[in-house]
């Protein structure tokens, strides 16, 4: 075992797991974490916060031997069940294949597990309740306040990495030095924030809905969704505009809400009875895509996870998305052979352009979910796309080269996927009725160029 | 005289002509500077500072009664003064007619012709050595460090106004509030950093190259610029690339330097006897891009200036495009008849996509300085520009409509100006002996649209 240290701020989902491919490959880990031990205090009062779990996450999973653990956890949700206003509800597949589906997983869960498997390695410790205020950069010494009774912890190591969310203390150390790194930093916020509601299991404790599908009731300009969780209940969140006359701004009074509701989710309001509370107990998250570069600085510290790019979650792939970054990450080392330096410089290389694609896709998602979901020409082109997958093994519509194609970096995917789906939409819009074979062919002709 | 007072931090260019506005409208202010006052000190120890002053500027200076005052500061350069490498020189105008040009002024002289006006207001005060450190938004408070006793003061106002640069303390504390304001921010670098060097006047006090002009050596990947002053000396910046063999990074040593220099600065070089102490003497700055939004913040603080939009320099337009908010400002305070939320709101709307419009501009500008102004294509494209500003009174070229159409708010002449290129370049690659009336109606066409 090596007698240097890493750092690692922040214990969610990134860096509990960059903990454990670390411990794996014989490296001493310190990892601090802000909040609370999860595991000995519920901090979400109750509420059920799940993610989509796909391939590329699943991948990053196996990698560190997780695979068939979280497996155990996981609900499969095997496509859209779209719910419009005043038609009847349809599935809308994630994959013409058999096998290709996303995971609805409980977070708290799924972090608990990570967490565990950390802390069974000798070579890992985890601190709680210690907040980063500073990082020195050039030292890789991070300073810490240990919230339960306010003492000020200085820890050097040999790199520092921050996983530590989309408001990263490390990022704001960055920030700081804006001049000196030439830190490029972009923060933009969606017009549209967020709101969770639930749908609680029915009395035997089954699911009211559809149990293996992301339910979606698309409103054009709004929409809803919800996942299954284990226990017969779903997560639902509303995903709204801020402004306008029926804006979340406006919504403030039980009156207004339900008439908002009762105009625009009727098929959905018979399974929330307590929904006007729940809109007013529970806060409005906004949603904001970060982007910087670099992402390292001075060859010992570096960021990692939604403190490099936090995305918007209409993709399902912000998490996987982090994990992804742990796997790349311990590419990247064993290729480098035990030079930080380069390895800090290498993954960011390797890592930016394709966590920005996924950033920009998961913007595209919003409005594709929200409004393209029930349109006509939209239903015709996924038709297509799954007679297509299900005909042919080697054609991957763009959902599934972003989300089942672990093999292909992101960037690569939206840009083979962009050109798909142009060609795609252009075909069932201008020549209906072209052979399946014929378009399959044209396709592949543009994969090769 | 109202009996509220406007805090106004940072008395640069832009916050000095704000208070001069303001005060013309009989607001009590206080405006607060970072830095001594530089009409007792010279804190730039012997540099000249040049800027490009054109028609936006000239106009908001002459809305605060300043126009005949500056003109005396100006000298006129009436088109770039092209330096090729193994070629002769030539003049590449601005404009084809006559009274259209820009102007070379110095920095600190309007700033210090500004502060004077501003301190002739009984309802202006103006402190010095008073750094920012805070600014509590909702009660438009802000906080200074006396900079020569280190005593904290606190000042409340109607509203706060941050014209206090590309490190902003106000946006900062906008910053810090990122969720609540849904604050949108971007800074991006270029690859390029700057070097300032100088040529001195010549033995007579005269000019040792063409004064009326902005020189540029274009040298592919990078160039170097010059602009005059009064005292017949010339303000030389270096624009160069930070990476590469003969990057700002490898120019390490005076050999280096010279060498360097004797390869792409020949004819240059004789102007400049000093060039590598000055090289190795005065600091390299980077070259930043923000952009944010909003700009205000409940009604109570806005961010002018550099503060709100810092564009890189290569349009000539970023004191241009300040002095322009002022001018905008004023006018749309008398729009919104006292009520400073509605100006606020109005104002941040109006402004900042015409400034993002600046920004985007000038980066297109450095790669066509550096690059294109010597090649045949462009050469021949401004040959054409040239003829039909001389011909038709009513074409403007997009370097026209950006400079000196103060009428015409910046998104407008980008858009316009952008067609107008795509068409002229495809002219004159294409049928070059287009008549130049059929030229003239194909450009009409475009802008009608």
């Amino acid at each position: 075992m090596s007698d240097h240290r890493i750092i690692i701020v922040g214990a969610g989902l990134c860096g509990s797991m960059l903990a454990i491919s670390l411990a794996q490959k014989g490296h001493k880990v310190s990892l601090y974490e802000r909040r609370p031990d999860i595991r000995k205090k519920n901090q979400d009062a109750g509420r059920s916060i799940n993610l989509a779990l796909s391939s590329r996450g699943i991948t990053a999973l196996e990698a560190i031997g997780l695979k068939e653990e979280v497996y155990d956890m996981c609900i499969a949700m095997t496509g859209r069940m779209v719910h419009p206003l005043d038609k009847p509800g349809f599935l809308s597949p994630y994959s013409g294949r058999q096998g290709e589906y996303i995971n609805s997983i409980s977070r708290p869960g799924l972090n608990m597990l990570l967490l565990d498997k950390a802390e069974s390695f000798d070579n890992v410790e985890i601190n709680f309740d210690m907040a980063c205020t500073d990082v020195d950069l050039e030292n890789a010494e991070a300073v810490f306040i240990n919230e339960s009774n306010c003492k000020e912890h200085k820890v050097k190591g040999s790199i520092v990495i921050g996983s530590d969310g989309s408001a990263s203390a490390l990022r704001r150390s960055m920030m700081a030095k804006t001049n000196a790194l030439m830190f490029n930093y972009s923060q933009q916020f969606l017009s549209h924030g967020y709101k969770e509601l639930s749908i609680s299991p029915d009395e035997n404790g089954g699911f009211r809905l559809e149990k293996n599908a992301l339910h979606i009731w698309p409103r054009g300009s709004f929409m809803i969704i919800a996942l299954p969780n284990l226990d017969g209940s779903f997560t639902v969140t509303m995903f709204h505009p801020y402004k306008g006359s029926q804006g979340f701004n406006a919504l403030n009074s039980p009156d207004k809400v339900r008439e908002f509701f009762e105009q625009h989710y009727t098929d959905l309001i018979q399974y929330m009875p307590n929904y006007t509370e729940e809109f007013f107990n529970n806060p409005t998250g906004s949603l904001c895509t970060i982007k910087c570069y670099p992402w390292q600085a001075f060859g010992k510290t570096l960021l990692m996870g939604d403190a490099a790019h936090a995305v918007v979650p209409f993709y399902g792939q912000g998490m996987n998305a982090s994990f992804e970054d742990v796997r790349v990450f311990s590419e990247v080392m064993d290729e480098s052979g035990g030079n930080w330096a380069k390895t800090l410089e290498v993954f960011q290389e390797r890592r930016a352009k394709n966590t920005n694609a996924i950033a920009d896709l998961a913007i595209d998602n919003f409005y594709e979910m929200r409004d393209k979901v029930s349109d006509q020409l939209f239903i015709q082109k996924r038709k297509v796309e799954m007679e297509l997958e299900q005909t042919y093994t080697d054609y991957f519509s763009k959902y599934s080269l972003v989300t089942f194609r672990p093999d292909l970096p992101y960037s690569e995917a939206m840009m083979q996927g962009r050109a798909q789906d142009e060609m795609l939409l252009q075909i069932v819009r201008d020549t209906p009725g072209m052979d399946l074979g014929q378009i399959y062919q044209r396709l592949k002709a543009i994969q090769t160029n």
